[in-house]
């Protein structure tokens, strides 16, 4: 197999990434994927320092499975595993926060940003320093909204519970020239609509999805990886948890039904190898 | 050490497993425990099959400190792992679900009884079952409630919001002569008030974690394993997480402070010994 047609490998705590997922494929289809979802340990949200072992775990197990390079499709696996991980592997990877930073200061005029994310993302307080490094000027309000992970895993996406409590966690939001919203976790992109129903028109959100798409495209071809056009595509799913409700879960998410989704321990593979 | 001064060992998926602790402290004034929350790894609800393995390491670690008896201080855990453990291990080990199904058929006087648990716990079918071994008469009503959790994680548990999603939540009930409800989660302890305020003032909840006190120390003297009342008494914390966080979370349950709390890699000692 030449380096080229090889998978991309992607991890996230769970689900969310496979929001992720779906919008690479839409746009990058002659490249394969490998996803691997850690469902047995999730949410990674509020995990720190656990998060980056889960990611070192995980990397190894895709990294054995011959992939030609790593989306960390979570933005607190990111925030907490990037810099550890291009440390420990060969492979090009790239994390869920570059992508969506750009694509921020691409978009803001007033540069007043605001962050959805985890606490562990908001904790992490990687965003701030990233938008800043690259626009100082910039303000950015951070909020960590805990709930919206459990709501869109009880499917309330269109419930008015979950609109009352959009409208709690953007409450610090008014009465400030906020002009782009970085939905900073792959869950929120789910909850895209309501966001945007809740904040002024003019506001723009940044859906981590499709800049990581954008980014991954440049990547690729920044380190002549990408697949040419008449390669062979091929797209496998693991989850270390209960294979048949993953792919319930994971056909909702793509419109589509899949081929089988393979069980994973990632934790127990990586350890056998006594490599990590 | 004489054996009835050792400690009774708990593990719980994180925090909630912390009521039945303090419950525990209270009624069983000369005993020892020695608490491991698995936050790392946290929730449970959702996550069998994992559970099982979760539940055979935390035991595991705690039988390493020479634990007298062991309590599942989490409902879903005691659902899924109680038989394995208790043919793995020798010492005698009790779970959260017994206590609780005791209780609601000594209260019960119409046999409609309703359980608000975890997806796990429900999809278990285990309290049912349990339930009507006992009472076959007994008419049960499930109630998976996961957002009960991420709603106290968020401390908020006085909030409006929290009353709404309680009241979703237990819409099934209306117009059924349910007079018993079991709290079938750790967790929701906290929420009893605003529950109670909900439903109709005759009917009982039952509390989880008295429920378990009154049976570990009905099952400590059946074991003959009582500790004396001249004991030297001693409490110990472990988490999988961040200790300093766990200790904040510890010390607002407790209502005072706590002295060290330990981490403690329960899947990483447990693989180490080879044993598990």
């Amino acid at each position: 197999m030449s380096t080229l047609t090889q998978p991309i490998g992607l991890f996230d705590s769970g689900l969310g990434g496979l929001t992720v997922v779906k919008e690479l494929i839409r746009a990058l289809p002659h490249e394969s994927f490998i996803y691997f979802g850690d469902t047995a340990r999730l949410p990674y949200g509020n995990k720190n320092p656990a998060i980056e072992r889960y990611a070192l775990e995980n990397t190894y197990c895709l990294v054995e499975k011959k992939i030609k390079a790593l989306v960390i499709a979570c933005h607190t696996a990111s925030a907490f595993s990037l810099s550890t991980l291009r440390k420990t592997f060969e492979i090009p990877i790239i994390g869920m926060i570059e992508a969506s930073v750009q694509k921020a200061i691409q978009t803001t005029r007033t540069g007043h940003i605001a962050l959805l994310g985890t606490k562990g993302t908001v904790q992490s307080n990687i965003y701030p320093k990233s938008i800043q490094k690259l626009l100082p000027s910039a303000q950015v309000t951070s909020i960590a909204c805990p709930l919206f992970v459990p709501l869109i895993e009880e499917q309330w996406i269109d419930h008015p519970t979950t609109r009352i409590i959009v409208r709690e966690y953007l409450t610090p939001l008014r009465n400030k020239p906020i002009d782009t919203i970085i939905l900073g976790c792959t869950h929120y992109n789910l909850l895209q609509k309501i966001i945007q129903e809740e904040v002024d028109a003019n506001i723009t959100l940044i859906d981590s999805a499709s800049a990581c798409a954008e980014h991954l495209s440049y990547f690729l071809q920044e380190y002549r990886l990408t697949a040419p056009s008449q390669s062979f595509v091929s797209h496998q799913y693991y989850t270390s948890e209960d294979p048949i409700s993953f792919r319930l879960h994971a056909e909702n998410i793509f419109g589509h039904s899949l081929s089988t989704v393979h069980f994973l321990s990632s934790e127990t593979a990586a350890k056998a190898s006594s490599l990590i």
